[in-house]
């Protein structure tokens, strides 16, 4: 087993994984450890849904825009923000549960999402792969759906899980200084921007990213092709409904 | 250094620190482990406000009801969504952002909070001790003014850090089939409440935490007096204005 040190600094996430299964205890060992992870007054409002069968697979595809991963990986881990449990606990103990409204949504998204890097990391010690899809918040409803998750839970990120069929090279991240402030937020100068986005603007692979969208500048890749208003637009009007259809807009 | 397995088994919230510092060497360390967590299209949609001066320190305590720990810990970091660089940087770049909306927002906060999380363990793996704090959304546009947060900033947690002064007993967690579902969700049952939340009713500092609070049950301490619904309304309403407020609700 490697240092926590170079898991952590030398990871990449993986797309492409081998046939080989992830053995069920070596998984359960991963999930209890990801347990462990901090929960608000341990309450733990989340749900893993782990899903493995082809067919339920092929099912989650689409909501992930049929991204391979979903139906190559041997693991596809969907994880939820979760008052249900919770809730019906609240009740067969003459509790009256009152997290019907945003913020526990969010208190329980944090939790799902402390969980959900725990397992990863988890795994990634073990050598296993893991890549995170963005696309779970802009097809909840779906992925409702697929899963029957009843009212009171959300799916907040999902991961897929397998041993690594690819090693991509590392991609770059922005210079500490540029995310970090010191005891108060200092904004950013034109100055400041143009120091901290020149590496990353620079770099090759980023160059051809340019090229093959045509477009004129990396910034426009991400506005005009990757991560579009109009898109934003859409998947937040949607992800706003779903939050109130699963009874977390009651506030 | 202990292996990740222990590290992620044994692991419990420190809310006890010495008066050593942190070194600097070994928190930039920290730091850049952290952000090597996945990040949405490498876009980095987040910031760490590092508060360490004491007088800025008592500033953020009352945004935390005055937890000792904000003022007691070395370190206190705060994690924001932050699309406030990158909307700067496409528009430097001749590149229109479309990231005010409720979307981004959840996207920036996922990134802030698997950020977060990759510190907590990087941290934890050097014998550190560290405990987040879920005030911060309770609380965000007082954490808004101390830290002088611009629009398309908002914190989504808060993280204490220092050396521990304390092992506390670790705190139970519900077995893992009471979180973790095969392929799809399956409801629970009356009796699946029973049989999982059965061993922390019985443990005794619960039992102790019900007579405490002069309640008939475990559940009643949550419902009635941690997480109250007229807190909750009341603060899932200050957070959505927050949300506007900072420019996220424009979809």
């Amino acid at each position: 087993m490697n240092d926590i040190s170079s898991i952590l600094l030398d990871r990449r996430s993986i797309r492409k994984y081998t046939q080989k299964k992830v053995d069920s205890e070596l998984f359960n060992d991963i999930l209890t450890k990801g347990c462990r992870a901090s929960t608000t007054g341990n309450m733990q409002v989340y749900s893993i849904i782990v899903t493995s069968d082809i067919e339920k697979k092929s099912e989650l595809a689409p909501c992930h825009f049929n991204q391979k991963m979903i139906t190559e990986a041997p693991v596809v881990l969907t994880f939820c923000a979760d008052f249900n449990r919770f809730s019906k606990w609240c009740r067969l103990r003459n509790a009256e549960p009152g997290y019907d409204n945003f913020l526990s949504f969010f208190t329980a998204a944090i939790d799902a999402l402390l969980v959900a890097q725990t397992i990863c990391i988890a795994a990634e010690a073990e050598g296993l792969g893991i890549c995170y899809l963005g696309t779970t918040t802009y097809m909840a409803h779906k992925i409702i759906e697929v899963l029957k998750l009843p009212s009171g839970v959300v799916p907040v990120t999902t991961v897929t899980l397998g041993w690594p069929a690819e090693k991509p090279d590392q991609v770059d991240r922005l210079p500490l200084e540029a995310v970090v402030h010191n005891e108060v937020y200092s904004d950013y100068s034109d100055k400041d921007i143009e120091a901290f986005y020149k590496s990353r603007e620079m770099r090759s692979d980023n160059k051809q990213f340019v090229k093959e969208n045509s477009k004129e500048t990396l910034a426009q890749v991400f506005t005009d092709v990757r991560y579009k208003k109009s898109d934003n637009v859409q998947f937040s009007e949607m992800l706003l409904q779903v939050l109130k259809d699963q009874g977390f807009m009651n506030q």
